[in-house]
């Protein structure tokens, strides 16, 4: 008997928005991709989601979708779905998630990164040492113990999902699409990381990632260096 | 003046062996890929180099290459190049080093993770908890410091050239062809991880994954999630 495919969680942040060129922070404000963000999605999509042999998700092996409340990651979530067979994707459950929403930024949304450091300093904040979201958090918004506690019943969730299908002996891969800052905070959680320093990670717009376990263990969580997307090779071998 | 790109370092991973196959320890023993693992790697080099839309590393923005001494690491870069014109590979300059030589095993070379717990049983060791390479090293071969302080010299021998290409304004980007344990090794000393605690990465033969740096800084070094692959959009647009 061979083993199920190890589940996978495949992480996507939505598409270029104007915000997202910009480098405002956008956690509640609605805004919709791009028509650079649409084709960039839509691409990804083909490369990411099919029965062929480039293609790293099978569509008849996606479990769940979840898909932060905003319009860019559900936009983004049907544009990777486009050419799926409507048959199969009438198949995957759909849910909007208000645990991936983006962090929220409070009094900080529409800012950029060296904006906010001055507004806090003409407020006489941050004497000690400079701002940074990861340990000073967002006044209005959220600190990152908040964050925390939603990705982690998040996690919790997912985890569920894969140890049934572990047990089942059947492939779950689940796609979840959100945003920059919060994606990167699921990853650092998926480990087990403290929110409060900065955890490291580059999540560029449209950037596709991936979390899994070591061996095929739920209580093994772990990251995937390669990200999303492996060349397939030309002639397959029966030593795959 | 627009900024240049940000320096990279993109490791790989060298393709399938017999050994990487059934799941043996492999360091100095020098096994060369198989057949399917030249394919891999081949297909690989394809995909991740050229002048095209597609691959994401341009071979004229390729300022240093570095290899572990064995013969898969070796053959494998060969295999990433074959594509490259002649001119532009003898450009590069291709450096055999031995700080990113696999974690040396000592008497566990060849065996299987479930072998070497087993062993150290039979010795009377880990009576106290069990057996990771993490905590407990291996017996004749490097503990976790060992490592930590080689791959250290080497990331700061890649950072001093990443600082000058951005002093200069110039893209750098730099291969590393190496092996499982040390490359996750080097993520995690990337961003200054203890090794004494699995870094919970995964990295599988023939994998590609991408460090880089937050805000073209060289001093906040990070994570690629997205690893080596993006789609292009089929059309681009003048909002890239």
């Amino acid at each position: 008997m061979t083993k199920s495919p190890c589940p996978r969680l495949i992480f996507v942040r939505h598409g270029q928005t104007e915000w997202s060129k910009s480098g405002q922070y956008t956690s509640r404000t609605d805004l919709d991709l791009t028509p650079f963000g649409v084709k960039q999605m839509r691409n990804t999509g083909k490369g990411l989601i099919g029965s062929g042999n480039l293609q790293m998700i099978k569509p008849e092996n996606l479990t769940h979708i979840f898909v932060s409340p905003r319009k860019r990651a559900q936009h983004t979530s049907e544009l990777l779905l486009e050419e799926v067979d409507p048959e199969v994707r009438a198949k995957i459950p759909i849910e909007i998630e208000e645990d991936i929403r983006e962090w929220e930024y409070g009094e900080y949304e529409g800012l950029k990164t060296n904006e906010i450091i001055e507004l806090r300093k003409q407020k006489g904040l941050d004497k000690d040492s400079e701002w940074t979201i990861w340990g000073k958090g967002c006044e209005g918004g959220e600190q990152h113990f908040e964050v925390a506690e939603r990705l982690d019943r998040f996690i919790e969730k997912i985890q569920k999902i894969h140890r049934e299908a572990l047990a089942k002996g059947v492939a779950s891969d689940i796609i979840v699409v959100a945003h920059g800052h919060i994606l990167r905070c699921l990853v650092a959680r998926w480990v087990k990381r403290d929110l409060s320093t900065n955890p490291q990670l580059i999540l560029d717009a449209g950037g596709v990632g991936v979390l899994s376990y070591q061996h095929h263990n739920v209580d093994e969580p772990a990251i995937y260096l390669a990200g999303a997307f492996t060349v397939p090779i030309e002639e397959e071998g029966a030593d795959i």
